[in-house]
């Protein structure tokens, strides 16, 4: 592979490890199928005790793995050392997802007449899927990448994987990788449950391998849509869960508007700056009410964007395509810059400079719409409701869409949240986009093209549904089922279950 | 379209509608996301109680629909009437499903503390997916067609239908929607749910329909995988749940063979001739133990066969393409016909004549391994638990497997169990795998090529998941949630929760 790159400087950074062969990959992949039914023996508790042993391994090497993450990323240390502490925390609640066991969305329906004859003993469970790949993401070194919300779903359902590691940060993915293998050793798992590839042609093999059953992918849309389409047309098709961004509208209503545009702009320039850009939930278009409240906000974003500092994207090619991107936009008739970072970078490559636009409502189509990968907002002005509702009409699928409003103008917000509930994974009231909280109800996914996969979601407890799929068993004798399917499951076996129709949660 | 054929006599019955437009599909889509809005205005006790006016609606046409069915399929009218009492099951049990709520999966995550800072209040519900399109099967023109499992679960889900009627029950089809538009109206639904098309090229139209969002299919490999590519192939791709047959292989353990091989052979002849083999779930394979229980079992399914009489199958086409299969089949080397029907049929077309073969272990593979739709088994012996792990080997994924055992021998068959677990979605013990029955805990699915999407059922309660897709609400206020998701939910919104981690189940 290429060598990756110190996005301060420009410099290469040593090469970490060839691209990785077919013969390799197929080995890898063996490998993998052997330690998924070592993953299945460990069982339930097993994978809970293994999980919070790879998150203590991660924290054993907090500062080797951070300051490597941000030689090759420029995340800088504060938020890389934040991403480790959401993966091990991810970690630590898919144990708590295992151990409490409704995941298993366990069924037992007793033998019993119907109404077309009598029915038999049936009892429903989920089950791993099989060996499971994911693709790094380059912007999330830690937490959507080699370690990470996929990793540790699939492994918690039971599925080894095999990882390729994002091309922008390898030295940082081999040391992720080792601490997971440490942390599975730890709990004596013989072998390690993640593997790692390396190289542009092993994830496309990874891709199309018949022992691979399932993919997760964070990244652009253009590759994730090249690999989608590659897993839909194998011999025999898998699912392929890609999250590969949004343009995530923000509407700003005209109470919000009139009564803390200061306090929104402040908010907004905070969010779409973030990592300079380079978070797939980055807000890229606000709808903001015409008048005083929505001049004096748009005049305040003006300010603090020229106040602001450029920032070091993820690498060259990455500040390159946000220049790119960002010049297309601004040369749509309508579109207009209203200001840009003034302030010189310190650094010597991989520059992102933020800017905020204005797009008449004429302009809002094509590139204005799309996700734009770094610190760009685009900025439309609506004149009442109706206006308002025929901008939304134009923004397509996405991850989030966030609506600020005074509560005296929450109960006229009920159509906007319901067209906007329609159409994306996520609907933030009062907040800003960025920041993807890691708890049971969280939903990160969309329709196309914000994820592959709208039915499933890549962050939160119910993330480990993607890699399970059900088998029922029917009049099978109690010994030979499932622990959590027997009549009187022992004590470790004891999960909510659903019996005769009713939930039942143990005491 | 071309005319439907009485199977019973070859002779054209009357044409019953011109394949449908581009344009009139259009016009019926549009209707449906119309349709979809009053949907979700009637809420989840308004759904169930349209399911339960539909069920009323199918059974007070009985008669009718179980008499044109007869005449277009050859089913037998005891057999349809069986089917329609299923289909008005499975809508009443979805009316369940919506009463008791826990399909929403609701989740409340109320904010708090966490390890990378404060997290916001979270949210979750599952909410309907859009416009689905139904293929109905030729097979089950009731239960998996116009009406049947998909339906009633896009319904329930609170997602309008656009049905693709199959061309040799088009009458049926006819009569089933009227019941259903008729059941709509009962409950003041303004529009009908569900809207049907005809023709190959509608079908195909559908999948490609920007307004259709997810596709519910039965029918044939071949068929199934065209529409399941065009469906990843869309500028936005939608899920495509296809059921498309499997092999459903039975295990016969040497104890079961010795002690009860005569009753055996019944219920396996009874299986794969049952609507003359036109079951996805048919028995095709049957492995048995060499030596004298196993002979036994075989001289008797043998003995069986050859004095089983053919019956009419769906249409003349799928009688040719039968034979075709079977003759393909018995000219494998190493394939011998044991039995086959001796009798003549008293029919004029579309006859189906039973057939048991002998495979040697050698000869299982290709076409020997694949569904072949009709009243066609295949017996292989193995001589001991290596080879007949080996054989196992050999039999690809599916919708379901069989074993039969005696208590004494359960115990060494977790392995074969545990195997065929893994590469299924049903596992049956000491029965056979045709009749589905309706029910929570029900799975159909299996694998590909047995489903397009293993990760979900068509069949009982869960079948409702693939039309529902999750939405998380972050901070927003009370009034603007979903009802189900208040803080304090009124009675007919409080459902299952899980709140904070804690699955709470209404007292």
């Amino acid at each position: 592979m290429s060598p990756s790159v110190d996005p301060r400087t420009g410099e290469e950074l040593p090469a970490i490890a060839p691209d990785t062969t077919e013969a390799e990959i197929d080995a890898l992949c063996d490998r993998a199928t052997r330690v998924g039914a070592e993953l299945a023996r460990l069982g339930r508790h097993g994978r809970a005790r293994m999980l919070e042993s790879m998150a203590d391994a991660l924290e054993q090497r907090r500062d080797r793995i951070v300051e490597t993450a941000d030689r090759e990323t420029a995340l800088g240390t504060g938020r890389l050392g934040g991403e480790l502490s959401r993966t091990a925390y991810q970690l630590r609640l898919f144990a708590e997802v295992l151990r409490e066991g409704s995941y298993l969305e366990a069924v037992v329906d007793h033998a019993g007449p119907s109404p077309m004859g009598p029915r038999p003993d049936v009892r429903r469970i989920l089950r791993p899927i099989g060996t499971v790949a994911v693709f790094g993401a380059s912007n999330f070194p830690l937490a959507f990448s080699v370690p990470g919300g996929d990793t540790a779903s699939a492994l918690a359902a039971g599925c080894a994987v095999v990882a390729k590691a994002h091309p922008a940060h390898p030295a940082t993915s081999v040391l992720a990788h080792e601490a997971l293998a440490a942390g599975a050793a730890g709990v004596g798992l013989d072998g390690a449950p993640v593997s790692l590839v390396f190289g542009v042609d092993a994830g496309s093999t990874l891709v199309r391998h018949a022992s691979v059953q399932a993919v997760g992918f964070t990244g652009s849309l253009a590759v994730g849509r090249l690999l989608a389409d590659a897993a839909a047309a194998r011999p025999s098709p898998i699912p392929f869960y890609g999250e590969l961004g949004a343009l995530n509208a923000v509407v700003v209503l005209p109470g919000a508007a009139a009564s803390r545009p200061e306090q929104i702009a402040e908010g907004l320039v905070a969010s779409f700056t973030l990592g300079v850009g380079q978070f797939c939930t980055k807000p890229g278009l606000v709808l903001v009410p015409e008048g005083d409240g929505g001049s004096r906000l748009v005049g305040e974003l003006a300010s603090r964007v020229a106040a602001s500092s450029p920032g070091v994207m993820l690498g060259p090619d990455i500040a390159r395509r946000f220049a790119e991107r960002a010049a297309a936009i601004t040369s749509q008739p309508g579109v207009s810059v209203l200001a840009s970072s003034s302030r010189d970078a310190d650094v010597r490559s991989s520059s992102g400079r933020p800017v905020v636009v204005r797009a008449e409502a004429g302009a809002l189509r094509g590139v204005v719409l799309e996700e734009c990968f770094g610190p760009l907002l685009v900025v439309a002005s609506y004149d009442g409701p109706e206006q308002l509702a025929s901008l939304l009409d134009l923004v397509g699928p996405g991850l989030t869409a966030t609506v600020h409003g005074e509560p005296a103008e929450a109960a006229g917000a009920d159509r906007v949240l319901e067209v906007l509930a329609g159409r994306v994974g996520r609907v933030v009231w009062n907040g800003y986009p960025t920041g993807v909280a890691v708890c049971w109800a969280m939903h990160h996914g969309g329709p196309y093209p914000a994820t592959t996969s709208s039915l499933h979601t890549s962050v939160g407890a119910t993330a480990i549904r993607r890699w399970l799929r059900p088998v029922a068993y029917q009049d099978v004798p109690d010994a030979l089922l499932p622990e959590e399917l027997r009549e009187q499951p022992v004590p470790e076996a004891t999960v909510p279950r659903r019996v005769d129709g009713v939930l039942v949660v143990p005491g």
